[in-house]
């Protein structure tokens, strides 16, 4: 198998996964180029054994291997695991930009740290219950079975729309962007990027996120998102469109 | 007042807070010459009152203003907070080696929220119950009285030595480090340092905290920290000793 071959999530809007939106940016960031195999949720595991992919990790309650995407075949070489991904990019494609410039790699590692558990994670509330909206009947029943709130509560009772539930999981996320926001706040330069005037990886695991969350979010809830801390999300959002193509 | 005068925290072995080893740590990087005024527990808030400094913050439960140490008089013009004071001395003295490389101040930023969040606070019940036996007896009275676990628990309850809490209590520690070496690990070059070859700010967050923990665990404890993660924070330690040393 020749070419790069990019193993993404199906849903009824596209790319969605905020995983696989690093890889896809990425790629696009440094001009490569690529197809993309898209699998249902159901489709993933069986399908990445079938080509021998390795799984991702274990599940940490119960020990099962992982499988997820993205996962990506450089002439049938398979390198699994987004930030392996971004990794094998940077020392494959020397000459493109870098997601990594010198003296970042381990700052970079932190930030990814830093925003799953004190900025993506404290969101789960509001974006989880999206998910079954927006993509097959039968994906929708592989996601509602798989995803319990740490309390064991199904998805569809996280926080229902109009509840007062969301209504607070809502300020919980403003407040953990916030903190994301002071981050941004301190960036070099009069660019939005993180870094300076260029995105870099870390970039990325935040679009990532963003795109997710336009996409399983009411439009009326993004359109705050966008506004809040002065409209930076949004004017993030801007500067990443460029690399937000989709084959 | 003329010259640079650093008002850090006395204790009977020496300077000890993780906060104003940031700011010692960064001075002797930079070669900045300095005196320290050395203040005990309670004399902080009245001595900061009396020559004019600004509260840190408020205290997030009462609302009260809360003075804290370190705080740095540069030729009278005084600056309050460890971060606030490293933004300055870039300034000040941009021609000295630099605690933020271009492009790593937001990362930087992120990596202290990072630090403090997932790594320090998770040691707070092997440290925190430490520092009255380092201080005269009216700061450790002072200390007792402002800590409490946030189940209220008094501090000499935290985690006693030899108990079972304390060994648990160890164990969330050396998992929390966990996370830190994980993000070392992807350092640069060969040095021990997070950017590569040359200390950053970041760093010297990291050995402000090491410090502070030689300083209020056991010998025994230390030794094993010291041991941890392939003996990463040893090795810390032994590139950061250069600009350890105290007036």
């Amino acid at each position: 198998m020749t070419g790069i071959t990019f193993y993404d999530l199906a849903s009824n809007r596209g790319a969605m996964s905020p995983f696989t939106w690093r890889t896809r940016l990425a790629l696009n960031y440094k001009g490569i180029a690529y197809k993309t195999h898209w699998l249902r949720f159901p489709e993933i595991e069986p399908y990445l054994k079938s080509i021998g992919a390795v799984p991702t990790e274990k599940n940490p309650l119960t020990g099962a291997d992982l499988y997820t995407v993205p996962v990506v075949s450089f002439d049938g070489k398979l390198v699994v695991d987004s930030e392996a991904i971004a990794e094998h990019l940077e020392r494959a494609f020397p000459d493109g930009p870098t997601l990594f410039p010198p003296g970042t790699r381990a700052l970079q590692k932190a930030f990814a740290t830093f925003f799953m558990a004190q900025v993506f994670f404290p969101t789960g509330p509001v974006i989880g219950p999206g998910v079954p909206a927006i993509v097959d009947a039968e994906s929708a029943e592989y996601v509602r079975a798989l995803r319990r709130a740490p309390d064991g509560a199904p998805l569809d009772e996280w926080a229902p729309l109009g509840s007062e539930k969301r209504a607070n999981a809502w300020t919980v996320a403003e407040d953990a962007w916030g903190k994301l926001a002071a981050v941004y706040c301190k960036s070099d330069g009069p660019g939005v990027w993180l870094s300076g005037t260029a995105p870099i990886y870390a970039d990325f695991v935040v679009l990532g996120a963003l795109i997710f969350m336009a996409k399983v979010v009411t439009q009326e809830e993004w359109k705050v998102v966008t506004s809040w801390h002065d409209g930076l999300w949004g004017r993030l959002w801007q500067a990443g469109e460029p690399y937000m193509q989709a084959d």
